[in-house]
């Protein structure tokens, strides 16, 4: 092939970001129906066992593709049987989305399978058949070792029969996937980068590939996730925002005090500062500002420090960036086209990023500063 | 709800960008299978006559949505029935997609329904049943005509067994569409800002709500297209670049000469130029560099100007800015988070915005000055 070698034209180029690879190369989906579906059930998928049936049955499959959605209208039927039509005017988001039977996608990054994350998932009170699972694994040893732990468990949960989710699709990420780290080193400033930014490009992938069309609320929740209210879907969906995030805490033992108690985790929620936009100011083009570190004093009030033991937990606060620990957004801002930058946004990348690209798309952000969930102590 | 009123936080809200809101109300969905995949029937859709099938048959339903990826391993048989597994590791973007069987997903904003535009997209050489097609359409009165065309389109190839497609999907969109314009107005500068806004929404609604697990490939190909090789996919793969748009002219009858001619129609493929640079430094924030506008000279050079007709069909030169007319790109780009800006991103949108964001993800965009696809003529 030949290369237009004009003096006239620049040739703009920027050298590969070496760490960044195509994403998504094993992709493993499961698909949970349920009972009250067995209208879909079919026959055998042997292709000699199917002689006798047509050739083409679209109503069956569109019906199971869209078998939660009940009310669907039918516009017109047409004279062959190959076609269907679905009119899903009616995904809404709404504050009372169970009663509206809207679906939940619940999306989690995972490079360590916790039993307790998937302890607290399966408790989760929202009708399970309107809930679909999303994983992604980094290619490394970690996620060849949770990918393994987490099949155990839904293996289990389906011979036992307690599995009624509607789909549960496990993405594996093609990437060079960061190693292990330790808690200390994972959190090293100078690493924060590189690992946030494989984490953006592992929650875009992830959001791509399983979001559908009837899709009405997304759930970014953590792995490290372990503990929650079991209405956390139904509580977060309350406040009807585009964006949401609960409070993300930490249970430990104080020893002074000998005692159990609880303290902040995650500082990525945050209102700007003055500070923090004069440091972004101040940066090269492709730094960026994280928070909580003392090299970079921000000063930005962050919602981890606005906890109110006595206040309502109904409590609501406008943000600027969040965190990825237990987010709640509207499908709908996903589709408008916001996603998790792996590269510096205004000096911002992953769910900090999110956040601001959220903003730019014209929707807010709020965070429930009196909401906790918390975080797994290793 | 109670909002914390606390004089440190500065609560930094934006206006909502009035004319962007959600997208993708009615989803309309056909799904079409091939005689080759008879092994897919499936029995009665109806609840009823499903009395006497398995509750569970999660086989049969993984196979039909990995209908063609035939060389899917299964990993391992669970004890049960419910759960299959399907390894897609082989899912690739190489330049002999074809004899990969690689799966290619055509997108079309569409505001209007062009005969000539359907016409050309049947008679590509592409084996069909690796295509799916998306589209979708604005919530005014031409979305409502050009629906209305589409759905006949569809349907008559339907009638006449011509439509082998793995599947079309057809979104409306859930926003104040700008009414229809003339030509002239629709180029007007003030009006590209919000025109491709809108444009840019419509795009990532469409992305989001049809790539699959089995995407390798994703066309963007406008309405307006109305002529193209037969072989454009082969042709634009074959390159196998993450980023690739064709060149995109116009016939016209020269009236001076008396003859059918063809001229430059999209400027929107263009080299960054330091012109166009030092434009985008002077301008606020929120403004955006528009090409092809007197009022804004950025000498950018644009790939429209560089179309040699001796030239050899697979020169490529390296890009910074493409349009939409017809732009082949590599799924992992979308799902690592690609996206068309409907905000100022670097000053760009839409299109030009998204090609920026690619290079910003660590991908190469490039052109096909001679290679030529033509835009209709009004």
């Amino acid at each position: 092939m030949v290369y237009i070698k004009n003096p006239y034209i620049r040739y703009i180029r920027r050298k590969p970001w070496a760490v960044i690879a195509p994403v998504s190369v094993i992709v493993v989906l499961y698909f949970f129906l349920f009972s009250s579906s067995s209208s879909l059930s079919s026959s055998s998928g042997s292709k000699n066992s199917a002689q006798s049936s047509p050739k083409y049955n679209y109503n069956t499959k569109s019906r199971r593709w869209f078998a939660k959605n009940r009310d669907s209208i039918i516009l017109k039927n047409l004279p062959s049987d190959h076609i269907s039509h679905y009119d899903l005017n009616k995904l809404t988001t709404s504050p009372d989305a169970l009663a509206k039977k809207e679906e939940v996608l619940i999306l989690t990054p995972m490079s360590r399978f916790l039993p307790q994350y998937w302890a607290n998932l399966q408790k989760l009170s929202y009708d399970h058949s309107l809930i679909s699972l999303g994983f992604i694994l980094p290619r490394n040893n970690d996620g060849d070792v949770a990918l393994k732990q987490l099949e155990e468990a839904i293996k289990d949960a389906s011979t036992n029969n307690q599995l009624k989710y509607k789909k549960i699709t496990i993405l594996r990420q093609d990437s060079n996937s960061l190693d292990s780290q330790l808690e200390k080193d994972r959190h090293a400033l100078k690493v924060q980068k590189e690992r946030r930014s494989m984490m953006a490009l592992a929650r875009n992938s992830l959001v791509f590939t399983t979001i559908s069309p009837t899709t009405s609320w997304i759930l970014w929740l953590d792995a490290d996730i372990v503990e929650t209210p079991e209405t956390l879907i139904q509580d977060l969906v309350a406040h009807n925002k585009p964006v949401i995030s609960a409070n993300v805490y930490q249970r430990y033992y104080n020893e002074e005090e000998k005692k159990n108690a609880i303290r902040a985790y995650d500082f990525n929620n945050w209102v700007e500062s003055e500070e923090g936009l004069k440091i972004a100011a101040s940066l090269p083009e492709d730094e960026i500002v994280v928070e909580g570190y003392a090299e970079m004093a921000t000063y930005r009030p962050l919602m981890a420090l606005f906890y109110d033991a006595n206040g309502d937990q109904h409590t609501e606060m406008a943000l600027d960036g969040v965190g990825g620990g237990a987010v709640m957004v509207k499908a709908d801002v996903h589709r408008d086209g916001a996603m998790f930058p792996s590269f510096p946004f205004y000096h911002l990348i992953e769910t900090e990023g999110f956040a601001k690209m959220a903003k730019r798309l014209g929707y807010e952000v709020f965070g429930l500063p009196n909401y906790l969930v918390y975080h797994y102590n290793e």
